[in-house]
């Protein structure tokens, strides 16, 4: 899909993309709604006042303010059959021979005032998150580290085949990616003999791979969601490093619709329980396909990548998350975000953790420069990117979420 | 203290209480701002509005807008020494001698449109909450489930008394007092001996006293809050009643400021372990004295108090929940919820879940006109009241919090 605006080939933001963010400038720094194309966003809310949206027929005329907002919850509670709509106008807008030249491509009033470089925008939550589950459903990764814990007979609880589990975690510490962090403080046993804990920083702080999704609109209180038709429930995606040891979720700022990644799917992990039938999906391929990698910089400037690892290596979907969410009758909202769980495959190299890649701290992760790693250092950068699709076709990626950690604060 | 408005003596809502929270009306369905006085309440609104704070010189008067807004957390987000000021105020337009006459007592035309009986509000969530964490510092409460489920040995875990435990809950489904609730459905094992779980509507839906606490100002991220400025962070307080086996918190409608309970307070259970210096408190009588009740009626009608209690059998204070909270980094924000956990006593009849009356469903807890339960039947409604202080003095106490459980849904 070519565009009048240029788009280099190896940008996760092609238009077969369209992510939305929220962006705001140092000329206004007012939070707003804006998507990523290339190396530019376009501010929607610049575009809607300024009559971008006028030849989008599919959208409901009364809820343009909805791009004046300074979170997407809005925009997101208004379904997915908009956000379908909606992404295709703008694929249109951007697109070489757009039908609707006079709108953007051919408005130069327009190009200046809503068309930014990336580079001069600040991105920040896109949406508020009421509440935040996350997952554990990347099963190899259950597998190693349970068995770590509790020996292989044993690695995985009793219900794990049979339902999504997870746990709840805190809305009030995710935050976006470049934010740095200080090293956690927290009570911890000094050895396993110890009967009095330590007060001390965290000394195996590490890193969580995860894609984490948003929900767009909710349901009522005691009314569940089928599993058939949890994909409409489905906003988009982000990636997400869930800091272990400090329960902060960082991610990418960009969220890639849901309908961006439709033509990205394949089977996950093969589950030998039937499912109940609330969870028992009709569709085949419903786990997302997207190519995901983990890099650590260290202080001296060592980049190495330490993970690479395919997201079809989860036992559970989306839809399967969220139909088991809802069924004891728990209410879901727009803007709730949910997480997979760390993505690990089996073999060297493809573990999102560095728990599983040390062997629970055993062993060394060797890096660039003759470094090497068992846990995060004071001073590491941790990179997440992931992508689907190719240069070709256009790549529907993630950019990269980024986050370093920094010294304990001091305590007395 | 006496008021020109009739207030009965055994009411709740003294001017020694003030409570406040959300109210909306038939004639007016904005949800606005209130206080609860005696059989009436004050649309802060309205009274906002007519210049019913003229004369309360500690209040930032840019902020007057608080009181026009739909929840609470406006209000709770300016800190307790303007809490404390607006309380002092309005139980000074209520005195009998007040000061000011000309704002209300003698203005009949704000008093047609600001006080309006109890009975025709509609009470809804007083304040929007971020994130919700529930702790478990009923030790008696933990002692007595530890014990049925791992013997008396290990009833508590090894932390329990170096830290103040807790679970993250969910925001989304907590609800308000009189919300009726549908049995939830879930994933059980049918026997211990099971290898197969059945999903079927919970068995053994159970009932859990607590107190409810909202942070007023919160922290950020990085930066814990000492022990002994905790209190500062405290807005005010609820009762809840944590249905277990559904993950849904009820409470009443009103928040009893932090400010009212002051007088009420002591000493709670004695812990033999000496607290790491950031959960050491100075104050000696830090846990909350407040007399707790909890009462079944039946579908057939007959009402039975089953517990009562005093809130001081906790083992950790509100400061200290605080501070361990914020320890690691982990930022609050105005609004969020803090629950106690089950409040116990340890002799029959102070137990606030059926699971210990029953000794883990071992035997019948007896109910007036012969019923008798092990858990809470469809139709059993559950009443949560309780109070600080005297009917001379003016009782400070909670109102009631009361919920129904209806049918589980039928699912196919």
């Amino acid at each position: 899909m070519a565009s009048w605006l240029p788009i280099p080939s190896k940008s996760h933001f092609s238009l077969a993309n369209i992510p939305f963010g929220i962006i705001s400038t140092s000329a206004e720094p007012t939070h707003r709604p804006a998507i990523a194309v290339g190396q530019h966003v376009l501010d929607l809310s610049a575009f809607a006042q300024n009559n971008g949206f006028s030849k989008l027929t599919d959208f409901p005329t009364d809820q343009l303010k909805v791009f004046s907002q300074t979170t997407l919850n809005d925009f997101a509670a208004l379904g997915r059959p908009v956000h379908r709509a909606t992404r295709a106008y703008l694929q249109d807008i951007f697109r070489q021979e757009t039908p609707y030249p006079e709108i953007l491509k051919d408005n130069e009033s327009l190009r200046k005032q809503a068309l930014i470089p990336i580079g001069d925008v600040q991105s920040h939550l896109p949406l508020s998150i009421g509440d935040y589950t996350d997952f554990f459903a990347g099963r190899n990764h259950a597998h190693t580290v349970g068995t770590l814990f509790r020996g292989a007979a044993n690695a995985l609880q009793p219900n794990y085949n049979h339902l999504p589990v997870a746990y709840h975690g805190r809305a009030s510490s995710v935050v976006v990616s470049g934010t740095p962090l200080h090293r956690p403080w927290g009570q911890v046993l000094p050895n396993p003999q110890a009967k009095e804990p330590a007060f001390q920083p965290c000394a195996r702080l590490d890193i969580e791979l995860e894609l984490g999704m948003f929900i767009s609109k909710g349901n009522k209180l005691g009314a569940p969601v089928d599993v058939n038709n949890a994909e409409e429930y489905i906003f988009g995606y982000v990636l997400m490093n869930d800091w272990s040891a400090r329960d902060i979720q960082q991610w990418d700022p960009w969220v890639v619709l849901a309908d961006a990644l439709e033509g990205f799917r394949g089977k996950g992990l093969e589950n030998e329980v039937p499912p109940k039938k609330y969870l028992d999906e009709k569709r085949e391929d419903s786990i997302l396909d997207i190519n995901l990698e983990v890099s650590i910089t260290t202080a001296k400037g060592n980049k190495t990548k330490i993970t690479q690892v395919s997201s079809q290596n989860l036992l559970w979907s989306w839809p399967q998350m969220i139909a088991h969410h809802s069924v004891s009758g728990c209410n879901l909202r727009p803007g709730d975000l949910l997480g997979s769980g760390t993505i690990s495959g089996l073999e060297a190299g493809t573990q999102g953790s560095l728990l599983e890649q040390t062997m629970g701290g055993k062993q060394f992760v060797k890096l660039e420069g003759g470094e090497e790693r068992k846990f995060i250092q004071d001073g590491d950068s941790i990179t997440i990117t992931g992508w689907s699709g190719t240069a070709d076709d256009g790549l529907v990626g993630f950019g990269e979420c980024e986050g370093t950690i920094v010294a304990a604060i001091p305590r007395d």
